[in-house]
């Protein structure tokens, strides 16, 4: 280990860190952590600081850190073959063997499992698929994409477009043209607080819909969504969401894209969101729990009307021309296999509904009543507390005053990471799905002191 | 190991290969390799076929297969820490390490370096950076992006349209809007056999100069190319052309980006392309030589005076709303340190230097004289051979015939690795940088023997 000055310095003078503020980092006023190891849902910085990971690095690390299983299968494989490429019919043992376990896992109607690196690139591979998809059928108008305000997709060009949130737009130049946004999910946020789930499911639906006919049914290609709200603010649908929205889809002929990078592989406590919800994707975006982020790897899963007429395309005019140098990864695949063995093993998709279910339920007893608590919500291993100015007319905080992001960093003061999402005043739950009882319980007392040091 | 059947009937009903003929290889038709290991330049299937891999990979394994010292920094890495995100001033010791060490071995004007996961996501980052850049700096128009026909920059929306071949943009609706192409430093196919070299690069400017113009120069936001041109046919650049290029950028005040995710890191003989050939980037996109692909990672190096802006506009405007979930990487990260260090230690780059001098100047002495050949070239350890179906007057073949591909078919039954370029009769080599001559020598007679027995 390098002194801490010189690791700090060099940081400060010579990496660019996502998702930061680059002025202030480069000028060491911004925070910095350098994280050395974890175990669990631990992690410790070089400081010898310990923390409750409550976010699971960034919803990702399922399995819980220090998994020697995994580390094991990364070690083993980088010693066989780190990389070979997967371009024109290649592969290797693991890349091969995790496809079929995938696809064992994978809703019904599913044909095929393609692998790229993260949630991102996933979803560039979608739409690229959904282009050609339509070309192929002679329908070269049906290109636009659906997707939700509040929807997080990935944060390149397109993806960002698909994002709904405007921290990933704005000074970016984004959305680009061919996506379109529509209404998001978010019972709490609803227009008129008059209106039951039911009523306000209809409308989301009706907004849809609205849309599709202004829009023409002939130029909208797919709908993509997360199954859960998830960095838009951790929203569960509202009742009877999903098959609504897939009546609609079905109607105009819309393929259905489920982006399942964080519920995939277990964190609602279903094995896939997809079936969790009853919908029949076409596509399938996952990432992050496929591996638990020990190694970087990504999965688009093709259903099978879509599979159906890649091949018919690849037959008239040869090669399809999508590929990642780092497609299938060997690397990725060893540590997914590991992963998906790990879960099985310990039984971590019965954990994340059961420990989940309690988290929220202890999370809603000790915060339900406060006053600055508009709705504590979740679904599986994901909670949110979603902070109010006042709770009778359900008014917000201004956003200057920054609420969510100073009740996080008391958190982080006293030893629990939480993540202060990105649009509105939040406190984002998604610890790894091995949670124990008493480890949510420790969630929810820093919680509960946090809140009640910052507003009382 | 699995018996050869069911790991081959796993792969054909499950896995969605990249740039593969989708159809055919689920029915068993296409062509099918499962590799097991590798060492030096050789790579081992599990049918105990050994290769001598010519293309090391796709172009990314440049210290070669089984290097322990990457595959025992890798495992140290998965076992103290697989994974901690990179977001809002978090690093871990292996990422910071590796970005000093990135920064240490840059061209000089270069101030901070972004780390992504491929080449694909790295111009993705490039581009979003230029448009926040010129959003900052108050010129919301300077926004499209010039690239070369037959460059190669990914396989993403954006990028594949800024890469230049037919086979990425046919069915998928690209290139998209703000992406415009211009001539290709193509020397071999010039419009006039004529032309000098000099006069050949004078078109080139020309051509640039008109876009520019056409377009208007308060429009274009930057210029992106690869040093040597690779996908597109391994073209190294005619005589001054990249001077006379950058002048035309900076009369303009348009950026440059120059991708070396083949280049950087020394596969031309220099630590990096930029150097060698004396131009002075505002973007370096790399990925391949950062990591020789043991695990996946890419590096958006920033220069100086977009930086500075770059902060200017996080002061003012709050977090920069950019990054993947597995940026930074620490697996990829010590992957990373772990190979820069092979490099130095080896002497990877004058092997580069030489040995690839070697290969491109035996590879002449025994095809340059051949009716079929057109040229050969090549930089560094790069090399390319051309084939016409006549000499005289530069008469190609057609591509139906493909003579490229069934050259590279008949290398293959004779244990050599090269690969057929997709635009042209073109087949490529660019092997590990610690090829030995003799190995180069059984690159070149492989070569000589299969282009006999296809063409005569
Ligand atoms: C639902 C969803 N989709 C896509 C992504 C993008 O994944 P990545 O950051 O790996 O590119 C994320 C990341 O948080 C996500 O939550
Ligand atoms: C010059 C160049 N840029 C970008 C890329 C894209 O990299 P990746 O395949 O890792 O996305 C490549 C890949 O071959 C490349 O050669």
């Amino acid at each position: 280990m390098l002194t801490n000055d010189q690791l700090a310095k060099w940081d400060r003078e010579n990496f660019f860190h996502p998702s930061t503020n680059l002025g202030q980092f480069a000028r060491g006023e911004g925070p910095q952590r350098i994280v050395t190891g974890g175990s669990g849902v631990h992690i410790t910085d070089r400081d010898g600081t310990q923390l409750l990971d409550g976010f699971a690095g960034l919803y990702c690390v399922n399995v819980g850190y220090g998994r020697t299983e995994i580390s094991e299968a990364i070690a083993k494989q980088a010693h066989e073959l780190a990389y070979y490429h997967a371009y024109a019919g290649h592969g290797s043992e693991a890349s091969i063997t995790l496809s079929k376990m995938v696809m064992d896992r994978a809703p019904k109607n599913m044909a095929r499992v393609y692998f790229g690196l993260g949630g991102s690139d996933a979803n560039e591979t979608n739409i690229k698929l959904i282009w050609y998809y339509n070309n192929i059928l002679g329908r070269p108008e049906k290109k636009k994409i659906i997707s939700r305000w509040r929807g997080y997709h990935g944060s390149g060009l397109m993806t960002g477009s698909l994002t709904g949130l405007e921290l990933f737009h704005k000074k970016f130049d984004l959305p680009l043209a061919q996506v379109i946004h529509t209404e998001a999910p978010y019972y709490f946020r609803r227009p008129d607080l008059t209106m039951s789930e039911a009523q306000f499911t209809a409308h989301c639906v009706a907004e849809l819909e609205a849309l599709i006919e202004r829009e023409g049914p002939d130029t909208i290609a797919a709908f993509i969504g997360e199954p859960v709200l998830g960095t838009g603010g951790i929203v569960p649908p509202p009742e009877g969401y999903w098959p609504a929205i897939q009546e609609v889809l079905d109607k105009h002929d819309i393929l259905l894209v489920v982006d399942e990078v964080v519920t995939g592989f277990g964190r609602l406590g279903s094995m896939f969101g997809s079936d969790h919800y009853g919908v029949k994707p076409d596509l399938i975006t996952s990432a992050k729990g496929l591996t638990s982020a020990y190694a970087p790897l990504s999965a688009s899963i093709v259903g099978q009307r879509m599979w159906d007429v890649l091949c018919r395309g690849t037959d008239e005019y040869g090669v399809l021309g999508h590929g990642w140098t780092y497609s299938a990864h060997p690397i990725g695949a060893a540590a997914g296999i590991a992963n998906l063995e790990l879960i099985d093993k310990l039984g971590l998709v019965e954990n994340a509904a059961k420990t989940g279910a309690y988290l929220v339920s202890t999370m809603r007893e000790a915060l339900g009543d406060h006053p600055n608590v508009g709705e504590v919500r979740g679904e599986g291993m994901l909670c949110a507390v979603e902070l109010v100015a006042e709770r009778d007319g359900r008014r917000f905080f201004d956003a200057s005053e920054g609420k969510g992001a100073k009740v996080v960093a008391a958190m982080l003061e006293r030893g629990v990471i939480a993540r202060a999402m990105p649009q509105g005043d939040i406190l984002g739950f998604a610890p790894p799905l091995c949670l124990t009882t008493e480890e949510a319980d420790k969630i929810v007392s820093v919680t509960r002191d946090a809140v009640t040091a910052i507003l009382g």
